[in-house]
């Protein structure tokens, strides 16, 4: 529990403020059409809109903007699938830091390409045979760099959290004072730092994660009260949001504050992108849709009369967009 | 200039005032990766996000919050492509006023689709046998129902116009006292409405109308000044755009007000489609976007360091949508 104990809403604040002209507020949508399919107000927060296509810039920028001027010019390390990667490529080519980023070869095509563009050395690893810890902790070593892990760090953390102090303001604003809000989980980094803001800022909205079928390693740790681990390490279109379990520093955050975890098949993604972009005009990948897939296709397992939804990223290849429009459109 | 001398900044500051509360304010956004496509700086006002998918609710809402009550009551009537129809079918229902909308019937199946589904009546006509204004006075005058022009109303224009009013805060935010605003147009609602606000709120910004080859009505009267009107009444994918010529009350503000036309092929529209997908994660349809495609594809016919460009609606069918991906993304 050192983390969390480290770990506070001040933190979260100083995030906001570090972030402050960097991160873009991103706005609270809305549809008729959605509530109608959903049977209550849906709330979508797209943080496809953010930076580099998706809320890891924000706590990307954080941990950078949070290390000494000596570790900035030694240059950061990070692993990712894609969308930490290109958060921590923006955030250090802004902050003059050096980048090298560990992504899996099988990851899109265009978090690859974009993670490059943005400045960053690429370092592609086989995710079946390959640790990709193992190769982090070796090149950190050898070339003196910071390691920025993708979820167990507190300045993550605190960075994705600062979507949860615009949450509270924005849900005051629409006059909601209890809703449950869905976030998509992966290693649980977004979900405990929202967590803890509205637990300070809007105790009454309630955070609930939601996972891929077969790739839910949160939803049982939270039924069984420790960390359990998926027996697959892919097999799903939800890219963004395949780790292997919840973090040491993050699951004690979510086993205390969210309610229970909440598992979606592959194809409502497919469903959700498609309404996202009929209903929202927003481009949402299949692992950021998945918070809005549970809202419109599973509402049996939410409660109350309105439901806020993170659509937490939008970096998805065009061939997979096209057809989750042309079956679901 | 009946038109111009009654329409001031006042009567926008009012129209954002009655449209506080309903009319979504849209963030401005940037990618680097666009901005190395169009060698400066480029800003994006995402009006696809605005409540129905285009900016045309504003104009709406505020035309709809002018009535008197028994106007309300006896309802309104408009004739629209469809983004027009859309945002007046909303604003309507919200003010429990039935409302009529003549579209015309090769519209694309997602306007005339939402538009009833937003409870208006529907009734098409065929855009080259039938005269949809002759159609609009008669429905009028039997009904005793108020028609809302979709440009040609004081009312409408300044609701438009409340986008300026946004632009002028933000492009003072991100630190930009010298621009020019790219601007879709076809009546020049939306175009006269923003420079309008402009003028007063940022003289230093000037806005460019934007229009798609063979229908360049509006480049030309600024030419010649007088009101030019195209040959043809369709035959681009923009379809929220084809208008015959400037309005009568339009004309003047723009003439007054603009500078020259940009024109642009349709497919510099899916390819700006495209690129607003992948560097933006934004649905935009192709009138929308042809502001866009002038930023990115015609940098030459624009001039400073940073262009503002106005995505004016996101309501484009599926498979047309695709098709940009599947050649351009």
């Amino acid at each position: 529990m050192a983390g969390e104990n480290a770990l506070n809403i001040n933190e979260i604040r100083n995030a906001a403020r570090r972030n402050a002209g960097h991160v873009r507020r991103t706005p609270l949508l809305a549809s008729p059409f959605l509530d109608e399919i959903a049977g209550r107000r849906v709330f979508v927060k797209p943080e496809c809109l953010q930076h580099t296509g998706s809320f890891k810039y924000r706590g990307a920028h954080n941990a950078i903007a949070s290390l000494t001027p000596l570790q900035r010019e030694m240059g950061v390390i990070a692993f990712s699938s894609g969308n930490h990667a290109q958060g921590i490529a923006l955030a250090a080519r802004q902050n003059e830091t050096p980048s090298t980023i560990i992504m899996p070869a099988d990851a899109p095509k265009l978090k690859i390409a974009n993670t490059r563009a943005l400045g960053a050395k690429v370092v592609l690893y086989d995710r079946a045979t390959e640790d990709r810890d193992e190769i982090g902790a070796r090149l950190a070593k050898e070339q003196d760099l910071t390691l920025i892990k993708p979820f167990d760090n507190e300045a993550v953390i605190a960075g994705q959290g600062t979507i949860g102090l615009e949450l509270a303001n924005q849900a005051r604003e629409e006059g909601i004072s209890s809703a449950q809000v869905l976030v998509p989980c992966g290693g649980g980094g977004l979900t405990s730092g929202v967590a803890l803001a509205l637990e300070h800022e809007a105790p009454d909205i309630t955070v609930r994660p939601v996972e891929p079928e077969g790739f839910d390693d949160v939803t049982r740790s939270l039924a069984s009260g420790r960390i359990e681990k998926n027996t697959q390490l892919s097999g799903s279109i939800c890219d963004a949001i395949l780790t292997p379990s919840p973090g040491q520093m993050t699951f004690p955050i979510i086993s205390r504050l969210c309610g229970a975890g909440i598992v979606v098949p592959d194809k409502d993604c497919l469903r959700a992108m498609a309404q996202a972009f009929t209903r929202l005009k927003l481009v949402i990948e299949p692992g950021g849709a998945i918070a809005l897939a549970a809202a419109l296709f599973h509402p049996q397992m939410i409660d109350g009369d309105a439901v806020i939804v993170v659509a937490s990223g939008g970096n998805v290849d065009a061939p997979l967009f096209a057809d989750a429009l042309t079956h679901f459109a």
